[in-house]
Protein backbone atom coordinates (compact mmCIF):
# COMPACT_ATOMS: atom_id res chain seq x y z
CA UNK A 1 0.00 0.00 0.00
CA UNK A 2 2.70 2.53 -1.32
CA UNK A 3 2.65 5.10 -3.28
CA UNK A 4 4.35 4.17 -6.86
CA UNK A 5 5.26 6.71 -9.06
CA UNK A 6 5.96 5.87 -12.90
CA UNK A 7 8.54 8.54 -13.72
CA UNK A 8 10.63 7.24 -10.76
CA UNK A 9 9.85 3.65 -11.76
CA UNK A 10 11.11 4.32 -15.21
CA UNK A 11 14.30 6.13 -14.41
CA UNK A 12 15.10 3.12 -12.84
CA UNK A 13 15.78 1.14 -16.56
CA UNK A 14 16.50 1.95 -19.75
CA UNK A 15 16.43 -0.97 -22.02
CA UNK A 16 13.71 -1.42 -24.89
CA UNK A 17 11.06 -3.83 -24.85
CA UNK A 18 11.95 -5.56 -21.66
CA UNK A 19 8.91 -5.02 -19.45
CA UNK A 20 8.91 -4.26 -16.11
CA UNK A 21 6.16 -5.19 -13.10
CA UNK A 22 5.47 -2.32 -11.10
CA UNK A 23 1.96 -3.81 -8.92
CA UNK A 24 -0.20 -6.69 -9.08
CA UNK A 25 -3.62 -7.02 -7.93
CA UNK A 26 -6.76 -9.21 -8.33
CA UNK A 27 -4.47 -11.75 -10.80
CA UNK A 28 -3.18 -9.06 -13.28
CA UNK A 29 -0.20 -7.17 -13.14
CA UNK A 30 0.78 -3.79 -14.03
CA UNK A 31 3.86 -3.11 -16.05
CA UNK A 32 6.06 -0.27 -17.20
CA UNK A 33 7.85 -0.70 -20.73
CA UNK A 34 10.23 1.13 -22.79
CA UNK A 35 9.51 0.68 -26.63
CA UNK A 36 11.51 2.27 -29.71
CA UNK A 37 11.29 0.63 -33.18
CA UNK A 38 9.21 -2.33 -34.25
CA UNK A 39 8.02 -5.22 -32.01
CA UNK A 40 6.84 -8.56 -33.91
CA UNK A 41 3.67 -9.59 -34.80
CA UNK A 42 1.08 -11.49 -32.26
CA UNK A 43 -1.58 -12.45 -30.60
CA UNK A 44 -2.86 -13.50 -27.17
CA UNK A 45 -4.99 -16.61 -27.62
CA UNK A 46 -6.24 -15.92 -23.65
CA UNK A 47 -5.29 -12.46 -22.59
CA UNK A 48 -6.90 -9.02 -23.66
CA UNK A 49 -4.35 -6.69 -23.26
CA UNK A 50 -3.97 -2.72 -22.08
CA UNK A 51 -1.75 -0.14 -23.34
CA UNK A 52 -1.45 3.35 -21.79
CA UNK A 53 1.08 6.06 -22.78
CA UNK A 54 2.81 7.68 -20.26
CA UNK A 55 5.22 9.32 -22.44
CA UNK A 56 5.43 9.59 -25.91
CA UNK A 57 3.83 8.36 -28.42
CA UNK A 58 3.42 5.11 -30.76
CA UNK A 59 1.43 3.39 -33.43
CA UNK A 60 -1.03 0.28 -32.82
CA UNK A 61 -0.43 -1.88 -35.90
CA UNK A 62 -3.04 -4.47 -36.63
CA UNK A 63 -3.81 -6.06 -40.24
CA UNK A 64 -6.62 -3.95 -41.11
CA UNK A 65 -5.47 -0.61 -39.38
CA UNK A 66 -3.01 1.35 -37.80
CA UNK A 67 -3.93 3.33 -34.42
CA UNK A 68 -2.19 6.57 -33.73
CA UNK A 69 -1.34 6.91 -29.87
CA UNK A 70 0.03 9.89 -27.53
CA UNK A 71 0.61 10.67 -23.70
CA UNK A 72 -2.92 9.72 -22.28
CA UNK A 73 -4.43 7.52 -24.40
CA UNK A 74 -5.09 3.89 -23.95
CA UNK A 75 -6.28 0.96 -26.13
CA UNK A 76 -7.39 -2.35 -25.11
CA UNK A 77 -6.25 -5.29 -27.70
CA UNK A 78 -8.69 -7.92 -27.68
CA UNK A 79 -7.30 -11.47 -27.00
CA UNK A 80 -6.81 -13.15 -30.14
CA UNK A 81 -6.40 -10.03 -32.33
CA UNK A 82 -2.95 -9.80 -34.09
CA UNK A 83 -1.07 -6.41 -33.30
CA UNK A 84 2.18 -4.99 -33.82
CA UNK A 85 3.66 -1.78 -31.61
CA UNK A 86 5.56 0.73 -33.52
CA UNK A 87 7.38 3.20 -31.65
CA UNK A 88 9.91 6.03 -34.09
CA UNK A 89 11.23 7.33 -30.92
CA UNK A 90 11.40 5.96 -27.41
CA UNK A 91 7.86 5.74 -25.56
CA UNK A 92 7.13 4.77 -22.01
CA UNK A 93 3.69 2.66 -21.51
CA UNK A 94 2.05 1.00 -18.98
CA UNK A 95 0.73 -2.18 -19.32
CA UNK A 96 -2.15 -3.64 -17.71
CA UNK A 97 -3.09 -7.37 -18.10
CA UNK A 98 -3.47 -10.83 -16.87
CA UNK A 99 -0.26 -12.43 -14.93
CA UNK A 100 0.11 -14.75 -17.63
CA UNK A 101 0.82 -12.57 -20.04
CA UNK A 102 4.26 -13.07 -22.02
CA UNK A 103 5.07 -9.97 -24.13
CA UNK A 104 5.51 -11.45 -27.63
CA UNK A 105 2.48 -13.87 -27.28
CA UNK A 106 1.55 -16.19 -30.31
CA UNK A 107 4.70 -15.32 -31.52
CA UNK A 108 7.46 -16.63 -29.51
CA UNK A 109 11.59 -16.05 -30.39
CA UNK A 110 14.22 -14.42 -28.72
CA UNK A 111 12.24 -11.11 -28.09
CA UNK A 112 10.08 -13.17 -25.31
CA UNK A 113 11.19 -11.99 -21.69
CA UNK A 114 9.95 -14.99 -19.70
CA UNK A 115 10.23 -13.57 -16.59
CA UNK A 116 9.99 -9.76 -16.25
CA UNK A 117 11.83 -8.31 -13.83
CA UNK A 118 10.16 -6.23 -10.66
CA UNK A 119 11.42 -2.33 -9.82
CA UNK B 1 -9.45 -1.56 -30.50
CA UNK B 2 -9.84 2.48 -30.30
CA UNK B 3 -7.93 4.77 -29.13
CA UNK B 4 -9.32 5.90 -25.73
CA UNK B 5 -7.89 9.50 -24.20
CA UNK B 6 -8.65 9.87 -20.77
CA UNK B 7 -8.64 14.04 -21.32
CA UNK B 8 -10.95 14.15 -23.95
CA UNK B 9 -12.95 11.75 -21.55
CA UNK B 10 -13.03 13.43 -18.56
CA UNK B 11 -14.47 16.58 -20.23
CA UNK B 12 -17.83 14.33 -20.56
CA UNK B 13 -18.77 14.74 -17.01
CA UNK B 14 -17.96 16.72 -14.05
CA UNK B 15 -19.61 15.04 -11.10
CA UNK B 16 -17.93 13.65 -8.07
CA UNK B 17 -17.67 10.04 -6.57
CA UNK B 18 -19.29 9.18 -9.84
CA UNK B 19 -17.57 6.64 -11.58
CA UNK B 20 -17.51 6.32 -15.22
CA UNK B 21 -16.09 2.97 -17.34
CA UNK B 22 -14.31 3.66 -20.14
CA UNK B 23 -12.75 0.44 -21.32
CA UNK B 24 -13.39 -3.32 -20.01
CA UNK B 25 -10.84 -6.40 -20.30
CA UNK B 26 -9.98 -9.96 -18.67
CA UNK B 27 -13.29 -8.92 -16.53
CA UNK B 28 -11.73 -5.91 -15.09
CA UNK B 29 -13.30 -2.49 -15.26
CA UNK B 30 -11.35 0.76 -16.36
CA UNK B 31 -12.92 3.70 -14.67
CA UNK B 32 -12.60 7.41 -14.40
CA UNK B 33 -13.73 9.52 -11.15
CA UNK B 34 -13.57 12.94 -10.46
CA UNK B 35 -13.76 13.34 -6.35
CA UNK B 36 -13.63 15.81 -4.40
CA UNK B 37 -13.98 15.78 -0.40
CA UNK B 38 -14.26 12.98 2.00
CA UNK B 39 -15.65 9.75 0.87
CA UNK B 40 -17.21 6.57 3.60
CA UNK B 41 -14.52 4.62 5.22
CA UNK B 42 -15.19 0.92 2.83
CA UNK B 43 -13.22 -2.05 2.24
CA UNK B 44 -13.82 -4.59 -0.56
CA UNK B 45 -14.07 -8.39 0.37
CA UNK B 46 -12.77 -9.60 -3.08
CA UNK B 47 -11.32 -7.02 -4.82
CA UNK B 48 -8.03 -5.48 -5.23
CA UNK B 49 -8.43 -1.90 -6.42
CA UNK B 50 -6.07 0.19 -8.45
CA UNK B 51 -6.04 4.26 -8.19
CA UNK B 52 -3.66 6.00 -10.88
CA UNK B 53 -3.62 10.18 -10.55
CA UNK B 54 -4.23 11.65 -13.76
CA UNK B 55 -4.98 14.63 -12.40
CA UNK B 56 -4.37 16.68 -8.90
CA UNK B 57 -3.75 14.61 -5.85
CA UNK B 58 -5.28 13.04 -3.15
CA UNK B 59 -4.88 11.61 0.18
CA UNK B 60 -5.93 7.73 0.28
CA UNK B 61 -6.49 7.45 3.86
CA UNK B 62 -5.93 4.06 6.02
CA UNK B 63 -7.04 3.26 9.75
CA UNK B 64 -2.76 3.52 10.86
CA UNK B 65 -1.22 6.00 8.08
CA UNK B 66 -2.11 8.11 5.26
CA UNK B 67 -0.45 8.28 1.94
CA UNK B 68 -0.15 11.75 0.06
CA UNK B 69 -0.88 11.20 -3.64
CA UNK B 70 -0.16 13.20 -6.60
CA UNK B 71 -0.24 13.27 -10.94
CA UNK B 72 1.25 10.13 -12.07
CA UNK B 73 1.28 7.88 -8.61
CA UNK B 74 -0.39 5.24 -8.39
CA UNK B 75 -1.25 2.96 -5.23
CA UNK B 76 -3.57 -0.60 -5.02
CA UNK B 77 -5.36 -1.24 -2.29
CA UNK B 78 -5.75 -4.81 -1.69
CA UNK B 79 -9.05 -6.79 -1.01
CA UNK B 80 -9.98 -6.14 3.18
CA UNK B 81 -8.40 -3.25 3.63
CA UNK B 82 -10.08 -0.26 5.02
CA UNK B 83 -9.77 2.89 3.02
CA UNK B 84 -10.85 5.72 2.23
CA UNK B 85 -9.84 8.57 -0.51
CA UNK B 86 -10.15 12.46 0.58
CA UNK B 87 -9.26 15.22 -1.71
CA UNK B 88 -8.81 19.15 -0.68
CA UNK B 89 -9.59 19.90 -4.46
CA UNK B 90 -10.80 18.14 -7.24
CA UNK B 91 -8.93 14.97 -8.23
CA UNK B 92 -9.24 12.96 -11.16
CA UNK B 93 -8.21 9.14 -11.12
CA UNK B 94 -7.83 6.30 -12.85
CA UNK B 95 -9.14 2.90 -11.36
CA UNK B 96 -8.50 -0.59 -12.60
CA UNK B 97 -10.44 -3.25 -10.42
CA UNK B 98 -12.88 -5.76 -11.24
CA UNK B 99 -16.08 -5.34 -12.97
CA UNK B 100 -18.07 -6.25 -9.21
CA UNK B 101 -16.40 -3.95 -7.41
CA UNK B 102 -18.90 -1.32 -5.81
CA UNK B 103 -17.73 1.96 -5.38
CA UNK B 104 -18.52 2.01 -1.52
CA UNK B 105 -17.75 -1.89 -1.03
CA UNK B 106 -18.95 -2.87 2.47
CA UNK B 107 -19.69 0.36 3.34
CA UNK B 108 -23.08 0.63 0.81
CA UNK B 109 -25.27 3.57 1.75
CA UNK B 110 -26.11 6.47 -0.40
CA UNK B 111 -23.39 7.08 -2.08
CA UNK B 112 -23.14 3.88 -3.81
CA UNK B 113 -23.27 3.85 -7.38
CA UNK B 114 -25.06 0.68 -8.60
CA UNK B 115 -24.80 1.26 -12.09
CA UNK B 116 -21.53 3.11 -13.02
CA UNK B 117 -21.99 4.93 -16.55
CA UNK B 118 -20.27 4.53 -19.66
CA UNK B 119 -18.54 6.79 -21.45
Amino acid sequence: MNRINLAEKLSLFSTRWDPKIVAELNGQQVKLVKIEGEFVWHHHEHEDELFLVVQGGFQMQFRDRNVDLSEGDLIVVPRGVEHRPVAARECSILLFEPATTMNTGSAGGDRTVERPGRI
